[in-house]
């Protein structure tokens, strides 16, 4: 997985640009997929040569067809391919005989239907990368570009007349009728595709191919997507990584959170679902924005289409009516952002602007006397726009059939010029509203009808600003010294594959890793232990060491907070003997006799593989956060610093770490070294595939963290 | 607080259904506020006696004007107040002077703008209730009554012409400006109103009193309203209770959640805000339905309108793209519904319609097929909504200005009589949608625009359906005994308002209230506490017994596991030293000599005295779970059993409580016990101002609970 590689420019261009297409399977009737891209193509203005091949017809749309695509007597950059699974591989042997430089198949009854549909994809595959062609699907809807009216789908044939903000979006979706829907909303907002993808079952080119080309195209500058599942993580890993780098926002709607859900997904385009927690921390990481639904994903596009990123988290809300500005600052705050203070010389402009009865403290209330004066509104929005403690604004409109209120409509030119992210929200009946909005929409200022949806996409916007910040800022540090990589792979090179290391195993390849473990040592018999205990001051925990027993407490092989040498030779027994009726085979290396260690906060900390994105780093609170609540915060390695903070910050229970009821702060600094050591492990060693630190204690600040437990899988 | 009373709807009657009224303040213009009333009640054709009261005019809108109230020459039921502040309490002087029997005003500048305000409107709710005026306001926009066509109000000024369902809901807002809005989007759907109230600052009659009188109203099916705090918490309580017997949903849009939108309240019109989540306790316990948004509530809205109740929780998810069923069915799960599954007969039948690459399994997708087979939408409907595995539907409808699609529309008749909630998911340009939009609505068939609000709507139905089905279903039993309330009322009588009890003397009153606590005798010497620990088998805890100590751990009074006669004499000076040390004039009663207990499960659970509703009790798990998470559920008292098992499930915790890691469940039933005793000792003893157990041990199911600490203040 670690060597997957996306796909590259060069090889795309064919499929977005080529200089000429052939469609297989072509149809004379139009409404029917080998007959709706030639139309289209035409229609469209499609500048390139366009070659229907059907042995059936001469002529099809007025241009000659051909009985094969070998009958083709010029090159051919794209195949088109819209016949029956099973001509499929038949015609795409064809195209590499020509060498066809890419090719879509909208052919469904592969992966999707399982049984022998998953090898013929594979099939499929595996021909398309001998014969070096970039294949889209199959089980898709096709493609567009609008650069060179270039639309080889079979659900978009026409490209929208109107566009206001041209050549902007470009999209990709793993389902083709959401896909459809999409375009339909946006293009109806106005917003204008750069390349429109149905992405279908990804056998070959993947949602991440697309991505990344997409963020090295010139054109488009923001990204969206629908996602079901993928398949290889460490690929959508380096194109998101492209994009932020790039600061091209990607906008997903990714579903199959919920088994339902997910049930769905998989039997929809064969998706592997994957773990939604693994897909929204990958989110988080690198700062792709997650669209809750489709009125979300095209408010967020209509702000990134319209202004420029907020600076900070503080919204002002401008409204004509007190308790809409209580239920506004409700929903501002509810979605993560910060109802801002303005300064005392804004507040006291608008006093004297506004009536007695009205607000000048944010929620701004000019009382419905801007029914009376619309003035009012120009001069209340120049004043809060400008202040300091505003990064952006929201403006709730009342739109009306009578032309009740017209206010707004009259300041659109301050509003989408004013340098910070807007949003107008209009209410009243559907009729009078959608005149409204699409007046504001027109003039580029973006309108919704929901507060839920203004707040959140506001939050969102504000969320990747931040996060933009934060990684062009970053700290050059990604990584913690491991002081001893040499011995941790010869320490390692003694394990095989599916080995479970004992307790002390495990910690002598952490400490080669530089993380501090509970001071032990292993004794293999009674007196032995005596000795130990009395070099670590006493007050010691005894611990069954062996590899076949990962529940040391279920198996009776732990015994803590002994302190006389009588009570550690009874426990020594004792554990000898309940082990050994737990399990009489297990292999015993010894008892570790290891400090009892107090005073400190329980944590764990881990690495796993995660099917999809391979190597994970968890962290979480130890004990009941992690039993009843799951209450963990994960990354896909490799990670900087600051995605351990964040990881750090995440979880329910932070406060515990922060000094609760007076309690000194922990050390949070020594989490984050643990936690970038871990990252570097996972990284460098993939021969380890599981490794558990539980529990970690922390102790306060500045007093570092000690492994008291670690488990580690081969 | 407990003495508050509902107003009753004989004396609201004259608010509602005037024989005649006087519009003091009456204004000439009819954009005023004193004028608007009496256009609006001449247009809407109210048929009772309208008297404009002001000394400047002879005449206004044809009706003969009169210098003063005491001028005119029939009784008069409602008078409208639009003077100015200063003018108020004189109109209200000669209403009661007139013997009026209800009253509006409208002015603004009492409790919202502070200082004198606040006196002002006092001294008119005096007045009122001594005159027997059921008063309404101030700083209010005014009432209507759709039935009787009675407009006194000043921004709804025009009953919508066009009315779907008639003499359906009833709307009551604390906010006038969103009061309107509300009436303009619902007036658009075609919702028909009862009566609508600004209740503005509700000195006199409040928000309660208006709900209680819509319940006992026969036309109204629905109430709704717009809350920004309450001031009498019992009322509402009482009107809760009534509107859950009544079976009529209550939606509610509360602000006022967040600290910021909290003051944006308390300076519009005077509310006070509370705790949310006190009132979000409230609105679970009496089935309250809180909309999150505006387009959420009028979708309830719809719902309740179109259709009867959800018999359960199950969802039925029919589209025709895999894709957009994925997402229907994350988003039903998060919202708590369950995708039904399907009966096998009824797949059966599904995949003898559906083509080869359709889903008959829920969500149903019936593939792009159904645009050109649109008979297919009405069978595979009729087919899935029959399922007993389907408690709703909804559907997934394409608008398309074009006519792309029209199968949803054939249907309505099959959605708006299917005897289970239906609703359509309407996508597609704005254009397009709005015209479908239409006439779904106007076919009753709700329908929305948004993936959200279809799966929220539909999961707030469910969740009032089984709540009314709890409400009457409910275990008759609704106290738990109390042994022994004579001698409760006996020991309280020794303390005044203000103390604090020690443990001991918390302990002896919580044990009257037949709640068991740990063994243990109060020690007033070294002697006798060995004595003590000896009858509770030498295991035991020390703690400093004193009123002057409610922090007895920081002040050193408490010693854990003791175990020999000489660790509990030092132990015993130890505390005294320190508790003398911490607080020298602390009255020491003794020291506590308690058994220890070890193996239950640490609880808390509560009583205190909210400033708004009054007694509540609390329930949550110890330790880490309330310092850090703050995971505590509440309810307001008295409370019922089903109150208590959803006090105990809603935490988020719970799993600790029902058996983590093979550990045997708590005795939950014992947990339940306990809070309907606390229930009942918050409502027999209001003297008891807080009482805290923490912890409460919990034993595994059938072995009890016994509080281990409690603290009592009076």
């Amino acid at each position: 997985m670690d060597n997957s590689q996306l796909r590259g420019s060069k090889a795309m261009n064919y499929l977005f640009y080529p200089r000429s297409i052939a469609i297989i399977g072509a149809s004379a009737n139009p409404a029917k997929p080998g007959g709706m891209p030639i139309v289209s193509l035409i229609n469209n203005g499609y500048t390139g040569s366009i070659y229907p091949v059907n042995p059936k017809h001469v002529k099809i749309a007025g241009l000659p067809c051909y009985p094969s695509l070998s009958d083709i007597p010029d090159e051919v950059d794209l195949a088109v391919i819209a016949v029956s699974a099973q001509l499929t591989q038949k015609a795409l042997h064809e195209c590499a005989a020509k060498k066809v430089k890419a090719a879509i198949v909208f052919t469904s009854g592969f992966a999707e239907v399982g049984g022998s549909g998953i090898k013929f994809q594979e099939d499929m595959a595996i021909l398309a990368r001998e014969s070096d062609i970039a294949l889209c699907g199959p089980n898709c809807m096709g493609i567009f570009n609008a650069q060179n009216a270039m639309t080889a789908g079979f659900v978009i044939s026409e490209l929208p007349e109107k566009v206001i903000v041209p050549n902007f979006f470009g999209f990709i979706s793993q389902s083709g009728g959401f896909g459809a829907i999409m375009h339909a909303i946006a293009s109806d907002r106005g917003i204008g595709f750069t390349y429109f993808i149905s992405s279908g079952n990804e056998t070959d080119l993947q949602f991440a191919d697309y991505l990344a080309y997409m963020v090295e195209d010139a054109a488009t500058k923001v990204i969206g997507g629908y996602l079901e599942g993928i398949k290889d993580g460490r690929k959508l890993f380096q194109a998101a990584e492209m994009a932020l780098q790039a600061k091209k926002p990607v906008i997903l709607i990714k579903t199959g959170r919920h088994p339902a859900a997910a049930r769905a997904a998989s039997s929809h385009t064969g998706a592997l679902a994957g773990s939604d927690r693994v897909y929204s921390s990958f989110f988080k990481q690198k700062g792709i924005i997650r669209a809750e639904s489709v009125e979300e994903f095209i408010t967020i596009l209509s702000l990134l289409a319209g202004n420029s990123l907020p600076r900070g988290n503080k919204v002002g809300i401008i409204v004509g009516s007190g308790g809409n500005g209580v239920l506004l600052a409700d929903k501002c705050v509810e979605a993560g952002l910060e109802v801002g203070l303005l300064s005392t010389h804004t507040q006291a402009s608008l006093s004297k602007l506004l009536p007695s009865f009205g607000t000048t403290a944010n929620p701004i209330d000019m009382t419905s006397r801007i029914l009376t004066d619309p003035t009012l509104l120009r001069e209340t929005t120049n004043l809060v726009i400008k202040d300091p403690g505003v990064d952006m604004l929201i403006i709730l409109h009342w739109a009306s059939r009578k032309g009740w209120s017209q206010p707004t409509r009259e300041i659109v030119d301050l509003l989408a010029h004013s340098g910070k992210p807007v949003l107008v929200l209009v209410w009243g009946s559907d009729e009078a509203a959608i005149e409204d909005l699409r007046f504001f929409r027109e003039h580029q200022v973006p309108a919704v009808r929901e507060i839920d949806y203004a707040a959140r996409s506001l939050a969102a916007l504000a969320k990747y600003s931040a996060k933009v910040d934060s990684y062009f800022n970053r700290s050059q540090i990604s990584h913690s010294p491991m002081p001893d990589r040499e011995k941790t792979a010869v320490l390692l090179k003694s394990y095989k594959p599916g080995d479970k290391l004992s307790e002390s195993q495990s910690k002598e390849i952490l400490r080669s890793c530089g993380i501090l473990t509970t001071r032990e040592s292993l004794a293999t018999n009674e007196e032995e232990a005596v000795k130990i205990a009395a070099g670590l001051g006493c007050h010691v925990a005894l611990k069954i060491d062996s590899p076949d027993i990962p529940h040391k407490t279920e198996a009776g092989g732990v015994k803590l907070n002994i302190e006389t040498p009588e009570k550690i030779k009874e426990a020594y027994r004792e554990i000898i003997h309940s082990v050994k009726k737990h399990n009489p085979d297990a292999l015993i290396r010894g008892i570790l006799v290891q400090e009892m260690l107090t005073g400190g906060i329980e944590v764990i900390a881990g690495i796993s593989r995660d099917p999809v994105f391979g190597p994970t780093v968890m962290f979480g609170l130890g004990g009941i956060f992690v039993e009843a609540l799951e209450d963990v915060s994960l990354r896909i390695a490799p990670l900087n610093m600051e995605d351990t903070r964040e990881m750090i910050g995440e979880i329910k229970g932070f406060k515990v770490l922060s000094g609760l009821r007076g309690k000194p702060p922990a050390d949070q600094e020594a989490i984050v070294d643990v936690l970038l050591k871990l990252s570097q492990i996972s990284v460098d060693f993939p021969q380890i595939n599981e490794l558990d630190i539980n529990p970690l204690f922390v102790f306060p600040k500045g007093q570092g963290v000690r492994a008291a437990d670690v488990l580690i899988t081969i």
